[in-house]
C-alpha cells in the first residue's frame, strides 16, 4: 500500500487516521501541494487523475478522494470498520462526514485561500474573516448534529464508543481551524471529541507534525 | 417519503434524480435558499440540523447531505442500485462523485458567490472568472477520470450501461455550469453523458425547470 499525502492537507490527514486505526502498513509519498506537485504529469497520470491529495495505490490500482479511499479501506481491511455497514448509524456517520468534506473543508482549503489572495487581492483581514465565517457556519452545524447524536451515543467519539469516518473528518478539520486561530471553545461536544482524539495513538501517529514531510511553520 | 429541496440547488437535484431513477413517490417541500428558509428554526430543528438542502424525512427519521441520502436510498430502495456494492466499480463511482461533491460544487454554490459579491465586493467579471476557474479545474479532472473509465465501460453513462451516483452528481454540476455560461464543449465524454441524460425520463423529471418551486430566470 502506498499513500500520496501532504502533511498539512486535511483530506490526507483523514486517510492517515484511517490507515493508523486499521494498522495498515504503507509507504509514504510526499506530494508538496504548496509547490504544485499534485499538478505534475507524473502524479496526475500515474496516481491521481483528479490532481489532488490524498491518493492511494495498491498494486496496479490507484484511487483518489479521501472518502472513496476510506470506503475502499473498509472493504479491504474491515477491522475496525469506520463506516457502519447499515442502519441509521451508517446514515449519521455519512451525514456528518459529508457536512465536513463537502460544506466546510473545500471552501477554506489552500487553493481557495491562495486564489483569494493572489487573484482577488483580498487583505489579510478579509482572508481571515472568510476563513472564520465558514468555520463558524460549518461548526455550528457540526455541533447540532453531535447534539442530536449525544442523546443516543454518549461519546467519547462522534457516534459512540468507537471512532468512525466522522472522527477521521472532524479532527483534521478542527486541527486546521485551530491552526488558523479560530476559537472553537463554544463547541463543547466537538471539543471533547478533539481532546479525546489528541490522546489516541492512531490520531497522534496520523497528525501533520508526525509526518516525514512535515515543515515547521 | 418527504424531500426538502430547492429547484436550483445542484445537491437537491442529485437526490431528485436518485428518487426518480428508483421511482420512489415523495412529497415535495420547497425550501427557498435565496430567502434563507434553510436557516429558519423550524427547518433546522425539524429536518436539517446542517441547515442545508436537500434533506429527507421518512417517518421520524430525517437526514441531510445528498450523498448520505442517496446511500440511504440505496439501502432502503435497492432497485436500481446507484452505488455498486463492491469492487473497483464502487471505488470509481465514489471517486468521481466525491470529486464533484467535494472539489467542484462547494466553491461555486450560492452562499459562496453571495459572499464574494456582498462581503468582498468583487466585480461581476471577477465573480465570473472565479466560477469559470473552478469549473475548468474540476471538469478537467472529471474528464480525465471518465477517460480512464472509458477504456472499460464504454458508456453511455459515467461507468457503463446504467446510471450511478456519479451521474446523479455530474448532470446537476454540468447544468449549473451551463447556466453560468461556461463552455463545456471540450469535455467530450462528459458532454456525451450529459446529452444522454437530457433524454432520460428520470433526469427530465428531476430537472430544475420541472419542480413545483421553479422560478423563471
Amino acid at each position: 500500500m502506498e499513500l500520496f499525502s501532504f502533511f498539512n492537507s486535511s483530506a490526507s490527514y483523514r486517510v492517515r487516521i484511517a490507515l493508523a486505526l486499521k494498522d495498515i502498513p504503507f509507504e509514504y509519498h510526499p506530494i508538496n501541494i504548496r509547490t504544485g506537485e499534485h499538478h505534475k504529469e507524473v502524479y496526475v497520470k500515474g496516481s491521481s487523475p483528479s490532481a489532488s491529495v490524498p491518493a492511494m495505490r495498491d498494486g496496479e490500482f490507484s484511487l483518489s478522494q479521501s472518502l472513496a479511499i476510506i470506503d475502499w479501506l473498509d472493504a479491504h481491511y474491515p477491522e475496525p470498520r469506520l463506516i457502519p455497514i447499515n442502519g441509521d448509524a451508517r446514515a449519521r456517520v455519512l451525514e456528518l462526514s459529508c457536512l465536513i468534506a463537502c460544506d466546510i473543508h473545500p471552501v477554506n482549503n489552500m487553493r481557495i485561500l491562495k486564489y483569494l489572495q493572489d487573484e482577488l487581492k483580498v487583505t489579510p483581514t478579509q482572508k481571515e474573516a472568510w476563513y472564520q465565517h465558514w468555520i463558524a457556519e460549518g461548526m455550528d452545524a457540526v455541533e447540532r448534529l453531535l447534539q442530536r447524536a449525544e442523546k443516543q451515543s454518549g461519546g467519547p467519539w462522534c457516534f459512540g464508543k468507537v471512532p468512525t469516518l466522522a472522527d477521521c473528518c472532524l479532527i483534521p478539520q478542527m486541527a486546521n481551524a485551530k491552526r488558523f486561530g479560530c476559537d472553537l471553545s463554544r463547541y463543547s461536544l466537538a471539543n471533547a471529541i478533539y481532546l479525546h482524539a489528541m490522546a489516541d495513538p492512531a490520531f497522534i501517529q496520523a497528525a501533520p507534525t508526525n509526518q516525514p514531510d512535515h515543515i515547521a511553520p
